[in-house]
């Protein structure tokens, strides 16, 4: 540590153009840099004439052995899910693990406030929510491991999924089987500061039809609270425009169940009158036979504690950017459209 | 704490028939013991001549600020429903949640060994799982406040259920449509220490049976794995038998809707060819119409945490032992049996 000392981190920051905690991470070995960060400030520190210290390296296990995980919500499928994965992989480790919620956004702001003054913790995991450019800062000054699960927040090593990829083989599904009037129920979240799946999701969308030259209707993009309530009243609002569209892919799986529900109570056949496609392969889909692309949710809260179990006892890691594979799951609400439901018009 | 050891509680213990930690919580007002209890034992202490300090009494808060919630699992919405629940209440009390998993019998044995060395907190909430009377010795041994939550174990303060209750509720509904020939689909749990609700709710369906003069079919009481697969397996099953029956009760919604897809396989309708009733309200079953008996799942967890919160102020405990009231939820899976569906064999 006295080595480290010698180094100024403010000016390498600044020459850098990175923050002092950023190159405070390359200096330690510690992820949450990207390579060429951490090469580039490695070469400054030569040109300074900086020596750094080889082994004032790693987050040293056990200053606390506490791990804190960060979540928004704990009754919904994601959020439970990854919550176990998480635990399979710390609840061996002898570590123990703190539960925050963070419901909203004062909520959030509060908990990353007293953070560094209250919760003693080895590291924090955060599980698929937006944090602030000051909460990030805030972070920064403790010395802890940070891990986001579900999603990528700054520099921090994480884990996910590629959302424009999932919502992208959604779309090929439906223009293979010969849709070209699809909508879309996206779901976004309810805290000003803005979420990244749901637009990642809308690119994913725009980007599929437009490579397939398929028009988006702006009336056939819907926005809707997250949820099968959400889900219902988006699908009845498409089952108002004249035309409808032949398919709908929904955010999540519950938005499609919900979706589902107003087209049972229209009496529109699945798939026959509309075809219909999710995003999770929530345990319901199976159970209702819907069609979606599947996010490995349990396994992305596994590596992510594996991540940090692996920070806290210096073992090497060497992917801290750790995006898992999507896959379509076929079953039985997607066909190809019913040429009558699509009058000349519809294009 | 110097006049409550003047008491000899071993002594009193054995002449009240009772552990020396239930007599300490007596003498402490703290809850786990009975009313009777506590009145018996005061009422010896007279007797004896102890001096039993008015004051040496209720938990205090704060010696470490931690409460252990411990769960079997997460990704299920009972327990992440209690758990949100319990959150609610504990996430504003500047109280850290400490969470952890038991998902073996054996993972149980060691959290219970390691309790009192490693794991220092001021209360425990047990979720739905049970305890060996051994284990319950150890808990004992520690100076926490014990709360279980979504069922009842030895004297502990509990917030819970009444699953008799619950199953009987489902069973007269059924009966009152003019069923005869109702089965159950039971979901025991895979540990060899006994789980109370399944041996209640099958005492529910049976003691219902009886009052409405039914008999009670063995092949149609159905022991499956908890969740969806089991039910679906349960549900064909019954679907083998000739006759079947004509209405089921599930152990659970998520039973229910495993058997709901072996119904729509088997292309019988619901409820023209067999009415269906769950156990829970479990979101999907609002989205798949399941009639079903409520249970307040958050709110068990909700009270179970203002329950510690109380224990740890020292606020006035009145109610220990909390009982929340169930009720039946008429959707469209149950409906008068269909006649012909019973040949005059069936009884």
């Amino acid at each position: 540590m006295a080595r480290r000392r010698s180094v100024n981190m403010a000016d390498l920051a600044r020459r850098a153009g990175v923050s002092i905690a950023s190159v405070s991470r390359a200096l330690s070995n510690a992820p949450g840099v990207s390579d060429e960060t951490r090469q580039r400030i490695r070469g400054l520190c030569a040109e300074m004439g900086y020596t750094v210290a080889p082994d004032a390296s790693r987050l040293k296990r056990g200053k606390t052995d506490r791990v804190a995980v960060v979540v928004r919500t704990l009754d919904i499928w994601f959020y439970s899910s990854m919550l176990q994965g998480i635990m399979s992989s710390l609840r061996h480790a002898e570590l123990d693990v703190l539960l925050y919620q963070v419901e909203t956004e004062e909520e959030r702001r509060r908990f990353f406030e007293d953070l560094p003054a209250r919760r003693q913790v080895d590291a924090l995991i955060v599980v698929a929510f937006p944090i602030s450019d000051s909460e990030m800062r805030r972070l920064d000054l403790m010395d802890v491991a940070v891990v986001i699960a579900g999603g990528a927040l700054g520099d921090y090593p994480h884990v996910r999924i590629d959302d424009v990829l999932a919502a992208r083989q959604a779309v090929n599904h439906l223009v293979l089987a010969g849709h070209e009037r699809i909508a879309m129920l996206n779901a976004g979240s309810d805290w000003t500061l803005q979420y990244a799946p749901p637009a990642e999701r809308r690119r994913g969308f725009t980007s599929a039809m437009h490579d397939a030259g398929l028009p988006i209707a702006p009336e056939l993009m819907v926005e809707v609270p997250w949820g099968p309530t959400g889900g219902a009243d988006g699908m009845d609002r498409l089952l108002s425009i004249d035309p409808p569209p032949t398919a709908v892919l929904a955010f999540s799986d519950e938005v499609a169940i919900g979706a589902m529900r107003s087209l049972r109570r229209a009496a529109v056949p699945v798939p026959a009158g509309m075809s219909l496609i999710g995003i999770d392969d929530h345990p319901m889909a199976e159970l209702t036979d819907l069609t979606t692309v599947h996010q490995p949710v349990h396994e992305q809260g596994e590596r992510a504690g594996r991540l940090v179990l692996d920070m806290l006892t210096g073992a090497p890691v060497d992917v801290t950017h750790l995006t898992l594979p999507t896959n379509l799951v076929i079953r039985s609400t997607t066909a190809p459209p019913r040429v009558s439901a699509r009058p000349a018009s519809a294009q």
